[in-house]
């Protein structure tokens, strides 16, 4: 789980998402919201490691409370119940994604380009972060897809394509729901192969290649959905990552 | 629920299908063979209308054995469980499904044709029948989709289009990956439309035409997916169904 440290390293966005639960912070008083902040981030940090460790299912709160050094009885003053802070761990997760999906993509003009990193972007930490990966699944086929932050990047990044006329599609809705069901089951086929496949993996370097080239062939596949022909498509999706995502699924 | 009466009609399918559990029919005795079949459809067709009334968590074995009129612990020797039963019930009614499409599209000689009548067909039962729509969100991104009856076919379908150069795609995996994907969030979006949703259904009606719009959106976006441009695409999506198909979804 060689990319916990990003939770450790990225806490901004922890500070920032509303509070959960009872914890609202007095106003007027910005030591104690500070002091509140603080021990919620600390709370929020320990699960991550914890359900990384364990899986969701194993962590209890007194898991999560000793492992943050905060009271049993603090924790409710944060989140509701063990559900609670896991919602807020995986709205954290998404959020700092999508922010980090929208620095790499400042560096390119082409929304296609835009659209084929962010999906295999997306595949790709699926694959290596089962903690990540999850959620995704369950919540991508949900209700709220559309109206999280990763779905409403998609349909801006969809538009924008759309209105330069780089993309040629009829109803800009079922695009993006399109997409969204071809990464999940992206993600699917590759994190839960059929117990019939013959495909083994022999080493992580070979799992890590079949995975980038999974990957890229989704992310062809989008683009052809969005009306690019064949061969533009499997070009741009077969394009170098920008340097510092490789980085940040290594 | 105006299609329930197919599955009392069509018996063929569960007759033929493998025996669940311990319910392996003795060699050399026809009878017994045969009344043990007719045992295990009355069954089955108890479980689906059962499960259509009250929903799959609240049938229980006993309303099942009550409903077939056969002694309850008579059930295990057909079924293992009650999951057991279920999971015979979904694969006869994809089974029946599949074979229903193989039916429609012997009149078809356009591969783009086929695509497109078998995802609207697929769209527009998962909205009328949640007895059938439901196991296939459930079951659809599980690892099983591509082995089973409806992943095949499409498969097959796919390397059809393919083979007469109607569709340009470079990895057919990945392409059936992507529709299976598709077809699944067009069903959730339609189903269990967001919370935040504005949109409101006065009539039945309008509901069915609005489903019917929302499917031919679907296979329009998976034929350009496939390699069609999106004006062909539109047209091919937007063709009358075959009369049978309509019938069967009316």
């Amino acid at each position: 789980m060689s990319d916990l440290p990003i939770a450790r390293r990225r806490r901004r966005p922890v500070a920032e998402a509303p509070a959960q639960g009872p914890a609202v912070i007095p106003a007027g008083s910005p030591r104690l919201a500070r002091r509140k902040r603080e021990t919620r981030i600390r709370l929020l940090d320990a699960a991550f490691v914890l359900v990384a460790k364990k899986g969701m299912e194993s962590v209890t709160i007194n898991d999560i409370t000793n492992a943050a050094d905060v009271g049993f009885g603090s924790f409710y003053n944060y989140f509701k119940s063990k559900e609670g802070i896991f919602t807020a761990l995986v709205e954290w997760l998404f959020e700092e994604f999508a922010t980090a999906l929208d620095h790499l993509a400042s560096g390119l003009s082409d929304p296609a380009e835009v659209i084929a990193m962010s999906v295999r972007h997306t595949l790709l930490r699926a694959y290596r972060e089962p903690v990540w990966g999850q959620p995704l699944i369950r919540k991508g086929l949900s209700t709220c897809a559309l109206s999280m932050g990763l779905g409403q990047r998609l349909l801006r990044d969809t538009l924008r394509g759309i209105s330069e006329r780089r993309f040629i599609v009829a109803d800009v809705l079922i695009c993006v729901i399109s997409v969204i069901g071809t990464i999940l089951a992206g993600i699917v086929a590759e994190l839960y192969p059929s117990a019939s496949s013959t495909r083994t993996v022999r080493t992580r370097k070979v799992l890590r290649s079949r995975q980038e080239k999974f990957a890229e062939s989704t992310a062809a596949i989008v683009l052809q959905a969005f009306g690019l022909p064949c061969i533009e498509a499997e070009k741009i999706a077969r394009r170098p990552l920008p340097q510092s995502h490789r980085e940040a699924t290594a």
